[in-house]
């Protein structure tokens, strides 16, 4: 049978989605309708989700589910009288922290959110561009203001662990490909050995990466098989003689590896 | 007085992170010295972090606050012991979530994890790819296959959007810098022309964008404010003489944009 679940927040509804999918996550007998209801910040507009929830509840003939990290109080009660069952992140949390800090939140004082986005959206966008701009071994090459530098053969993950990272946490992380010149002389090309402490490798497995490379050049000698074989098995050669720390992303998501890359190295995030 | 907080997981944080952030936002009266502990999945992790968490206590004279996102119970109880304020949000919500699924989750019957992430892992690299290729008015121009074309002028904030798209929420994300040749015909260009369904305008402060084309191009004729003012005039005029809906990304965050972009258009998110 399947449940309708809905993430409500008055803001970009992220947050809710995260807790939301990462509780279902933990019922896979059930099928899920997923739904993101974001910016509900108003009476009028939480009034309208009530009624497709309501709706929902009618047509498949269940309750459906309500994950509500709206902080407003007043928009929180017109979503609890929905026929839903509902998870409610800020009455749940936010009385018990109050106590615990003796301090009032600002919704409960009748205050907005603050605009603490401002110099976060910032250093994101700067970090966006270092990633950018530092690319695929590109021309610019920033490397002295990079807080990490990612290495690995072509197509094994770089470019979107670099991007997660600025976009996550506002690191400044470039990358750099090892090609089959690099390995074949055994040693980091001189651009990264003055960095060589910013360094960190990206292994992964060679069928997932032929795999890989076949969507890109099918049938070439890039994609083949002994081609990946060979530069994965250099790389890692390189890696270990060079005591260059490294992840096999094979099996990791973009948050993983990028996670336990800053755990790793001990890389702290940068946005709070 | 300082407060630290711990966001504890099994996983990347990110979950832990993203919903602690948002209830001590509400406390702006109070600094926070915010951690994150990912990849805390084994008993002798566990220890590690509470150890950790006790000295804080006491260094700081005052107990620590914890969110916990922590899907074992075992591991969790070890967390329980230390002398923190803790923010449990599995044990909050996990058994009211079994009661009303009339189900058990794979926790509480000794499954761990699913590798859900394997194709959404796909997905997503797919897509960063695809905003790259399609970046910047670039080549490829794959407009055929986007969810959404993004137009405006130089640095207001497409190609940050176009990625946080792909990233978050695996959109097929293009994008296409309306210049001053553009402008002055008063036109699309032809290679957009044929995709005016999908496009969806960004136009922003002239101020601000001149601050950012400075840090760019100092002095320069392009950073003008003159030139900024000119360009954001001109671009509005076009998106509103053809209908193309825009959003000023003045004075919101990357997720904002991205997130009220989709609002307005429905684009639905592709991973779940």
């Amino acid at each position: 049978m399947k449940r309708t679940a809905y993430f409500i927040s008055d803001g970009t509804g992220i947050t809710s989605e995260a807790l939301g999918h990462s509780l279902l996550a933990q019922f896979d007998s059930i099928e899920f309708e997923q739904i993101t209801l974001p910016y509900i910040d108003s009476p009028s507009k939480a009034k309208e989700a009530v009624a497709l929830i309501n709706n929902a509840a009618i047509v498949n003939g269940i309750r459906p589910l309500i994950f509500d990290t709206v902080v407003n109080e007043d928009i929180r009660n017109i979503i609890a009288e929905s026929n839903a069952f509902k998870i409610d992140v800020f009455s749940s949390f936010l009385k018990p922290l109050e106590n615990e800090l003796d301090a009032h939140s600002n919704y409960s004082v009748g205050k907005s959110h603050g605009i603490v986005e401002r110099t976060r959206y910032k250093d994101r966008i700067d970090s966006v561009n270092f990633a950018i701009d530092n690319d695929d071994g590109a021309k610019t090459r920033q490397y002295a203001n990079a807080d990490i530098i990612l290495v690995g053969v072509s197509r094994c993950g770089k470019t979107p662990t670099c991007l997660y990272m600025a976009m996550q946490f506002g690191l400044r992380a470039a990358n750099y490909p090892l090609t089959e010149d690099d390995l074949e002389f055994n040693k980091l090309p001189e651009v990264l050995a003055e960095h060589k402490h910013k360094l960190h490798g990206l292994t992964i497995d060679p069928f997932q990466l032929s795999a890989i490379r076949h969507e890109r050049r099918a049938n070439s000698k890039y994609a083949s098989l002994d081609q990946c074989d060979f530069e994965v098995r250099e790389v890692e050669k390189l890696f270990k003689k060079l005591n260059i720390p490294m992840i096999n992303t094979t099996n990791f998501s973009i948050e993983e590896i990028s996670t336990r890359i800053m755990a790793q190295t001990g890389l702290e995030r940068k946005m709070n």
